[in-house]
């Protein structure tokens, strides 16, 4: 259990918070507080609907009174730098002996002064997108990989698929199964422990990186869940995508979408969604058998009963069981994922 | 025209000196000579069958009698730096005032002793697979591009996409097109004069690159010829192949196979022609119309009777026109594509 501070500086939203927004909805009882002034004496509640009664507060030295021993840098910035008005924050978290995580695209380990500072502090620094060196090149141990793994999918960004794995693998964990996570952004990472940011690897190694993130998780589990990223429909993102799926080589995937949806985060037309479908099937069929095995829908925009109303006519169009998990839970996806698991 | 010598030393065959060996097919009359001391005394053809009389010298004090102004590095190693035997070969070339370029991984204008000479000796370092700086991010160009752009494919490495690419180049070129050549690997880019090593990309920022590099080109050109990599069935690479697919957006595929082949280049049996041909086209229909103009095939195992025959068979079963266009020349292939091109 650590006892996270989480910087969140006048980003404290849905669009730039969403690391500090995951450890909120999932690991609520490890943040002490939350830092942005914006929003001090609020609780994270009262600003996001996450957290509970957790105090905001307007500087570190107020974030000191609750005793954090971590210093969680929670948002995403464009450009991925360090805003310069957070600087100072973490100067003064290093300073007090907290040790520093941080998801930004920048890597604050490698920048002089903190580096120097937590040497002098004795703390550690952690960029959780930081490729691992050297980097690894695909060998191809999926042929001999014996755990099911389960990939989240999806026909854009933004549909879910790093929120689906996690609640995967909960609800897996709530019916008995024993589950490993394998995280490929900032906030998966950050939540299961361990994995590998796959957008930040030289393209040339990016399926032996998740590969050898797979293989570090062993043989002592039921299910290894695979947090997906971008779409193989998605011009900017497609090759991460791919890299991804085949350096997993999954058995499974679950396929996140958002039905409302009719322009892509690349303001390009939806794709077809059984076309992309059935081309992430086939890209791995090349080399194995693969299923979808549940489809995971967004459907915040919409009322209960139309929510309900589009998952059933989901499920039985496209004939795979389907839910939106954090809304309604897994239900018959869950189920279909157990009754695969044997 | 420059005056190359070429620096092959102890690795001057197929598999290792291929942009030394491209470079000996495609401009011979701009190689002085090769410095390689286990083959000092012969001509390039007679150790490659490539560049007529063409002197190989042992040492790069031989070599100057020659006259060269630049020396390629022309060779690929394990674990991509240079050796340690070549690097007294660099320093005297900087030290007699020649420009450098390298195809390797590691980048030699980044090495410490070669930046300081290459300072003093006023000349300059190039790395062909050096990355852009800043890296540039995909923005759809594709969508208002004018002229027709066409990728080569493959369904493993090795199937000579970039050969196919730089002969569809000279081929459309004789019969009076201008052709525009984007390379995606050191020997594409020395021989077309830019472009991009895409595999060395961040993969967040591979499409964007490319896209980038086809900006470049301008509208004053009939085609836009881009040099494939990888392929979208190889387990490994698949994620370069499919970032470099939607980077490029082509309007048209000349899909690379060698008929003889069982196993690909990760001794995986190789997957159905008609499939990896038919996902490659489905992947860009996403975005736009695309399809297969060409079968390029590499038949030199085969006897001339033989490999006509397979040629025939490929393009009747396929519906597509097929050679090999080192061979035979591009034939019915580049006919359909200039009919394309109105």
């Amino acid at each position: 259990m650590k006892r996270y501070a989480v910087l969140v500086e006048g980003r404290f939203d849905f669009l730039y918070a969403k690391t500090a927004n995951a450890l909120l909805r999932y690991r609520a009882e490890e943040v002490v507080c939350c830092i942005d002034s914006d929003n001090a004496g609020k609780t994270t509640n009262e600003v996001m609907k996450l957290g509970g009664d957790i105090p905001v507060v307007g500087s570190f030295d107020e974030a000191k009174v609750f005793n954090p021993d971590t210093l969680l840098v929670g948002i995403a910035t464009q450009g991925g730098f360090l805003p310069e008005n957070m600087r100072q924050c973490v100067r003064e978290a290093i300073e007090s002996g907290l040790d520093v995580i941080c998801g930004l695209h920048a890597f604050i380990s490698e920048d002089k002064e903190f580096a120097l500072l937590a040497q002098k502090h004795d703390v550690s620094i952690t960029d959780l997108r930081k490729p691992p060196t050297p980097l690894p090149f695909s060998e191809g141990t999926w042929r001999s990989r014996k755990t099911p793994t389960i990939l989240t999918v999806g026909d854009d960004c933004d549909t879910g698929k790093m929120t689906a794995a996690w609640e995967m693998k909960r609800q897996l964990e709530e019916k008995g199964k024993k589950v490993a996570f394998v995280g490929t952004g900032q906030t998966g990472i950050l939540l299961g422990g361990f994995g590998v940011a796959v957008d930040a690897i030289v393209s040339d190694f990016e399926a032996g990186s998740i590969e050898a993130e797979i293989d570090r998780v062993g043989e002592d589990v039921d299910l290894i869940v695979v947090e997906g990223q971008g779409s193989i429909s998605h011009m900017a993102y497609s090759g991460v995508t791919l890299g991804l799926l085949h350096g997993t080589m999954p058995d499974m995937l679950l396929m996140c979408h958002e039905p409302a949806r009719d322009i892509d985060t690349f303001e390009h037309p939806m794709a077809d969604f059984k076309e992309v479908m059935d081309l992430y099937v086939r890209l791995v069929q090349i080399f194995k058998p693969c299923e979808v095995v549940g489809l995971s829908l967004i459907t915040h925009t919409e009322s209960e009963d139309q929510a309900r109303a589009t998952i059933q006519n989901y499920s039985e169009k496209y004939g795979i069981p389907a839910s939106d998990l954090v809304r309604f839970g897994g239900g018959q996806v869950i189920d279909n994922i157990l009754s695969k698991l044997g």
